[in-house]
This record gives structure tokens, C-alpha cells and sequence, in this order.
């Protein structure tokens, strides 16, 4: 049968990007702990294309992700499907996008009672030929933030919401990416509290009033959470975007920022 | 050309709800003050086909759909239109549900300053062949719910979020159905506070202390908006759903509720 | 600390569903073959609440939920988690439901080649004082579809597209479930082609022809799909939803039809 | 009442966006033929915050916005805002960007009847201090593809679907930017075939041949709308996305693109 993709293009222009996306696959995450934690993920995967080809192999993208659905899958081996992504597919760049769920265990800050908390991630990697991959890490934080305005101004209470810190951060070659655990945990500090899916009355009482001692605008997580990326060793780029999905508006407050380390 | 929905079909199965669904048009709806705001709706338009008939004729929905986008809607317009559905359709019952944002006015608690106020709504009119129309409204409200068991336990704040009530209702015939004006205010007055887009700091601190004075778990919200809907004259049926996007927790607090009445 | 939950109500209104919402977990669920697939779930897990009391305790249903996310989950697990909830918050009905994602292998027409598929699911168990539990299961399978009248009116092709078919079905008591995997197959043998993840050139000629050769119109696929579940054994319910994503249109064909059976 | 939101800042960081999200918010935008379009607008509008300040003051953007809804909004329009934004909230840069469904006419290619096609659109408005606004249109039209590997290879049919052609695009100062409705039709023509909301019969017909006439990869659409925007007069960047939901797959096939224009 014609290999139509493999014919002749005329049109002389190099696709930058070109590939499948809505791929739904399970994968297995290493953890902090040392263990693996099954995830479910959303995958974006391209490759550019050079002038003289009419298109791409879709099929060939979808043979290489489904055997590395069975194995563990961390930094090290997303660079193995991006080396058999260039070559399979005979391209000088490649990108993996997976967006996915991640479990973390979350200890009430009273009753200590043991839950475990969603948070939306994502690994990206990139890689052109003959060079090391570039790795991105995406992760969505949710917390509790307490309007320091609203506490000023009021005689009594202080509005307050879920929020949501979304960090992406590059580590420079030769530096160890931070885990998902330790990133959900920085953030969570410059919050005004944690969530706990789980909480009894005594933890109830703690969180409103941990909040309420811990007034915070949209811009002061942001800034609180700039100032703590930056002592992290071997960060080359980060960005952030807080937002509060206010209690007292129909619309969310929002702040976003964006900085290289030298 | 060959009529192929018209062939005859003999598998004897009568479809309750053919059509099509997901059609973007702008409409034209009349508020309470008596002029028109213009909405954009996603549209579902179906009728029921009797079992000799292989296929209904889709473009007709379309060619129903495609003048009325033009002119003023509301209950009697859709009566109008599930007529024409069930002669154009040879139809024996038909339906047509259309969701759209609608927006309402809102003047701050204490500066006064007006902005106005999203709700997502639907107009669902279901017809049968010689009998009247039945009308159902749906609308959502936003609003600040505060917990009264937080406030309770507490030295100091309370924990507080956004919400949403989304009521369902249809009247007796021969009754007005209540204007998206008058039952988002029913629902606010059952909140901890109502939501406003655009507040001073003087508005800030009113909101803030109301809900903090007002203090409604999801199941009170519930109850006293159902102990409303039964005032009012006329109605036939209502279901409720609230749910509280809890600012201490990832996941929603949850209660619903339907009632006949007779 | 007070209990503010188990105050007394004066309104005299019993709730018919109070509880959690958009609870996110990992569960294990039992698969055809014996084993078992970790699946990422979104929970909503309610009770009623009788008129006297003020609420219901909605981290008892976190209690429930985080034990039995390490267990694999089947009918007989979540008739368990029922008896719970009816036992821990003192209610006279319960119902849990949980969408998930599942997967199921399927091997390409020709080629033979693996991948697996994607399906959107849910089990919905609900339960009254001393009855038996009422087990729900919903499957989407997605599919493609060829429309016979664009195929009789052309001179060559015919418009095709990705469609879906959402199953829903309950059995009587004493009778075993489908199994996912049967429910799949048994959907998209009424389509005009099943989807597969990885097909090679001799595979897409295949499902091509195999497409041109059934087309359906989304009436058909609802109908001889209502054919094939009368057929199975112990069914007493079930509805269906048939959705195009047309290829000629920005909009959707749909159709839907729901029976009991005696 | 005291300004939290004026008091000094110490930590020395100056943020680069920050305000509000989701808002949503009628609008009127000039269409092609001169006259006016309502749109139904969901927002983000945000200021840089110079480090000496603790944070914005949320409550004027919308004082900003609530006016403009009421009044035509074009690019001029658009630019009086920002600068209204660089004064009231005393800043050295500006951002607004709104979503918008916009409605084109299209007239079915053979019985040339009229209906309306839902476009996904958005003005982007950037503006530094003293500098002119820095505009970004973006359009997303939807079409039919039809592979031609899939045409090709079988004796008969070929897999097509909906597809969706993301455009991006900024002009040089002192030249127009072309309208939505041109930008749609440049689009359209690159595809296999157009969409159109209402077709009759015989339009059925044609949009099946015309489509299995221009048979067009992913990367073809791509390239050729590439070749097509190098043709704008004026343009000084652009950036695409395709995206085709393969008929023949759960996931999409896809490919991007960015050029900067000397």
C-alpha cells in the first residue's frame, strides 16, 4: 500500500509541531517514598517535521507509549520515549505532555487522621536531537486563603476561599527535580492554611483559625511562594499563577509571574 | 433524490428523543422590566419518531431554530416553536432545552454602585400533540455560605466560600412562571450574603460581617429555600441542588432536594 | 466542642440527599478477566437526613471512603460501603456514585496490533434500611458512525465522525451485572466501525471500508442497540444516549430512549 | 477605613500580572458589515504591581469594565481601556483578554440556505506605558477533514471528522487587523470542506464530494493556512493549532506552528 505521508512536499515549510493529543493512557509515577502510584494521564506527543515529508506516522507515536504504560515511569525514562520518538520517527525535536492526578497523603493538623489529596500535574519533557531532554514539572497546589482586607475593615470574620497556586518550574542539567510532595508542601506553607479532605471538629477549629491568624492576599502568596522557589539549588525557571476563587464575587482573583535564575 | 430517513423500518422500536443538541445561537429573552436582553444559548431540540420511520430529518430542527434567533423569546415563543416541531417532524411529542447565561442587576450593599451579575439558566418547553406546553425554568444562583458549626468552634472567623443553588420549577397551567429576576433574589435571601461583582471597602466590610451574622450550613440553605419555593403560588414541582465549594476542603458540600406539590 | 450538626431542626423538612461531592480517589476495580485496574474516581456520596436534625456529618463520609480506596471494588464492596454510611450517620437511605475512567484492550483488525481504549464510567449503588442495594452501571463507548443518506445521495464517500453511545443499566435482584468489557463489545458491534488506538495502514483500510460497508444513522445505532439489551438476561432497566460529533456540522445528531423491562 | 491593599511591601518583588479572572460580561462588538454583535464575554483583566505595593485594588476593574459593557468595543476601544487601567491602578503595563462565541452567516453551497456558525474567539489588548496597545485576535474556526491516506488506501469511503483550526495572529503598528469573518473564510478554504449549520439534502451531497475531493492531513491544513497568512499584508505574527477528532480514534490527531514576520 502508498505510504502517503512518506511523499514528496513542496510546500517548503518545516512543521514545528506535529503529533497526537487526548491520548488517554495509565502510567506508574515513581513517589517520594520510593514506591510507585498508578496515575491515569491526558498525553500530548509531537515531534517536528521537516519540509520535504507530507506528514507524520500518528500510528508510530501510539506504539511507543503503549508498552512504557506497563513500567515505572519518572525523568530517566521519559527521555527514553523522547529518543525513540527522534529516531522512530526520524525528527530532530521532540515533546511528551502528560497531564495527570496525583495522590498525596495529607495527616489532619489535630486528630491526625490519615486522607489523601488531589492535585493536578503534569511532566513535560523536550529534547532535540543529540542534546539532553528538558524537563518541566506542573503542579496545581489548592489551599485556603483569608482576605487581609476583609479581616482589617471587619468587626468580626474575614471572608475567605479555596485557592489555587499552578507552579511550573526547569531544573538546571545535573540538578535533581524537587517531588511533587515537597513542591505541594512549599506552597502550601505560604498559604493561609492547607486543605485536609479529612477533618474532625478539633481539626475544623484549627484550620479557621490558623486562616484567620494568617491573612494573605493573592499577591502575597505569590510573592511568599517567589521568595521560596528562589532558595531551591539548581532551579533554571519557574511560573506561578495564584488564584482565589473569592467567596463574595462570582469571578476569582488572580495574579501570575515568571522568572529565569542565572 | 432518495429520501432515506423516509424508508420504511421495521425493528418496530418507537425513539422518545431524536434530534440534535449542542446548537450555539443568540437569542433574545424578555426580562422583568419589560425590554429584551440578548443571550447566547446551547441549544438540545428533539422529538419522538414512530417506529416505521427509519430517521427523523435533522436540518428541519435548524430550519425551526434559525428565524426565532432573530426575535423576542419566552414561554410563548417555545410554544410556538414545539409546534412547529410537531407538524414540520410529524411528530407525536417534542422538546426543546436551552441553556444561556442571563444577566441581572446588582447595587453594592452600601456605596450603591452598580454592576450586574451572571446566572446560568435554561427554558426547557416539552410538548405532546394537542396538549399545552410544560414549561420548566432552571436557574443558578452564586452566593457566600458561611459555617455555623466553624463559627461555633472557634475563638475567631468562621470558614466561608462561594456557592451555588441551582433551582428547577414549573408552574400549574393557567400560572406565571416567576421572573430569573424575583427567584435569584429568593434564593440570595437563604445565603449567608449574595454575591456582588463590584464592592467598595465600605460594601467589603458589610458582606463580610453579614455572613459572618448569617452563618447557614448546605443543609439549612436548602431547607429555607425550600420552605420559600412552597409560598409560591401556582407551583407544580422544584428540585434543588446547593453545593458549597468548600475553602477547607478539595471536594464540594453537597444537598438536593424535589418536591411535587399538589 | 458542640455539636451544631446534631441540633434540633424545627422546619420539618427531611433532606432527601445530603453529603460530598467531587471527592477524588483511587480505587480497584475487579476486572473480567480476575485481576483488578486502579482507577482514578470522582465521588459524590450522599444520605438522607431526617427533619429533626440540624446536619448531617459530612467527614464521617471521608471516614468510609479512605479505607476501601487501598481494596478492590466490585457490587458486593460498595453494598458494604452503603451499609456504613446507613449505620455511621443513622440514615434511612444512602447512594454512592463514581465515575471513573476504565480501560480495556483491543486488538487492531488486521495487524493484530494491541492498544488500549478508554472508556468514561460509573457504578452507582443506592440503598434503603433493610432492602437490598439497587446497583446502577453506566458506560460511554465511543465509536465511528457513516451516515447512509450521505452515502446513498453522493457519487463517492460519505461523511463519517466519532459518536458515543452512553449506556446505563440496572439488573433485577439475584442476577450478575455485565461486565464492562461485554458491554463495550456488545455497543459497538451496532456501530458502523469500533475505535482502536493503534491501527496500522492495512487496519485503517480495513475500519475505512468496514465503516463504508455499515452506515448508520445515530436512530439505527440507538435502535438495534435497544435490540441486543432486551437480550440479556435479568435486565430490568436501562436507558441509552446515541451522540454524533458530525463531521458536516458544528453541532451534534442525538437520540435517546430508556425502558423498563418486566 | 485603612488601605491594606496601599501599605508597603518589603519583599522587594514587583509582580507582572495581577487582577481578576472569569469575569463575565455582555458585550458589543463591531461586525464586518459595520453594525453591532452582542457577545457574552468571559474576561481576565490585569495590571504589573510595582514592588513598594502590598497589592492592586480588585474593585476597579470592574469599575473599569461595567461602562464599556454597554458601548461598542473594537481595538480603539479596547486601547482606552487599558490606558484607563494604567491611570486608575497606577501601573507600568496592562493586560486584557476576553473569550467571545461570535456568530458568521453561511449560506448552504448549493440550495443557499442561511444559517449562523458559532466561532470560538478572543482580543488580546497589551499595553506598556507611553507605548501603543500591542493586539492579538484569536479565531478558532471549526471544518471537515478527510484523510488522504485513509482515501488512498481503501477500494472505497475515507475516514473524516470535525476538525478545529486554532488561529493566533498580530499586526504591525498603523495596519488594520483583518476581520473575524475574513479571518474564518481564509481558514475554511484550507480545509477539506467548510461546516454550515443548516444543509438541505442536496447541500449534503456536495459537502460529502466536495470533502472526499480535498482530501487534507492534519499537517496539509496546517501548511497550507501557513502559506495562506503570509499573504496578510501587514501581519507581524502568527501562531496556529489543527486539530482533527479522528472518526477513527478516541484521541485527536494534531500540529502547530509559530512565525514571526520580518
Amino acid at each position: 500500500m502508498k505510504d502517503v505521508q512518506n511523499s514528496a512536499d513542496e510546500r517548503g515549510i518545516a512543521i514545528q509541531q506535529v503529533g497526537v493529543k487526548e491520548v488517554h493512557l495509565p502510567f506508574r509515577i515513581r513517589t517520594k517514598r520510593g514506591d510507585y502510584q498508578q496515575v491515569f494521564a491526558n498525553i500530548r506527543f509531537t515531534v517536528s517535521l521537516p519540509q520535504e515529508f507530507k506528514g507524520t506516522h500518528m500510528s508510530r507515536f501510539l506504539e511507543i507509549l503503549m508498552p512504557w504504560s506497563e513500567k515505572p515511569m519518572a525523568e530517566a525514562e521519559m527521555e527514553v520515549m523522547l529518543q525513540e520518538a527522534l529516531e522512530h520517527l526520524n525528527a530532530e525535536s521532540a515533546r511528551l505532555h502528560m497531564d495527570f492526578t496525583y495522590f498525596i497523603g495529607k495527616e489532619a493538623p489535630v486528630s491526625k487522621r490519615y486522607s489523601v489529596l488531589d492535585l493536578d500535574c503534569f511532566f513535560e519533557g523536550s529534547m532535540r536531537k543529540g542534546e539532553p531532554m528538558e524537563f518541566t514539572l506542573g503542579v496545581e497546589v489548592p489551599f485556603t486563603s483569608l482576605c487581609p482586607c476583609s479581616k482589617e475593615i471587619s468587626s468580626y470574620g474575614a471572608h475567605n476561599q479555596r485557592s489555587v497556586c499552578r507552579v511550573r518550574l526547569r531544573y538546571r542539567q545535573g540538578y535533581e527535580c524537587i517531588y511533587i510532595e515537597d513542591l505541594a508542601e512549599l506552597v502550601e506553607r505560604q498559604a493561609s492554611c492547607p486543605l485536609y479532605p479529612l477533618l474532625k471538629r478539633e481539626d475544623e477549629r484549627y484550620v479557621t483559625e490558623h486562616a484567620y491568624e494568617h491573612p494573605k492576599f493573592v499577591e502575597d502568596i505569590l510573592r511568599d511562594t517567589v521568595l521560596a522557589l528562589r532558595h531551591l539549588e539548581g532551579l533554571a525557571w519557574f511560573s506561578l499563577e495564584c488564584e482565589n476563587f473569592e467567596s463574595i464575587h462570582h469571578h476569582n482573583a488572580y495574579a501570575s509571574h515568571e522568572e529565569s535564575i542565572d
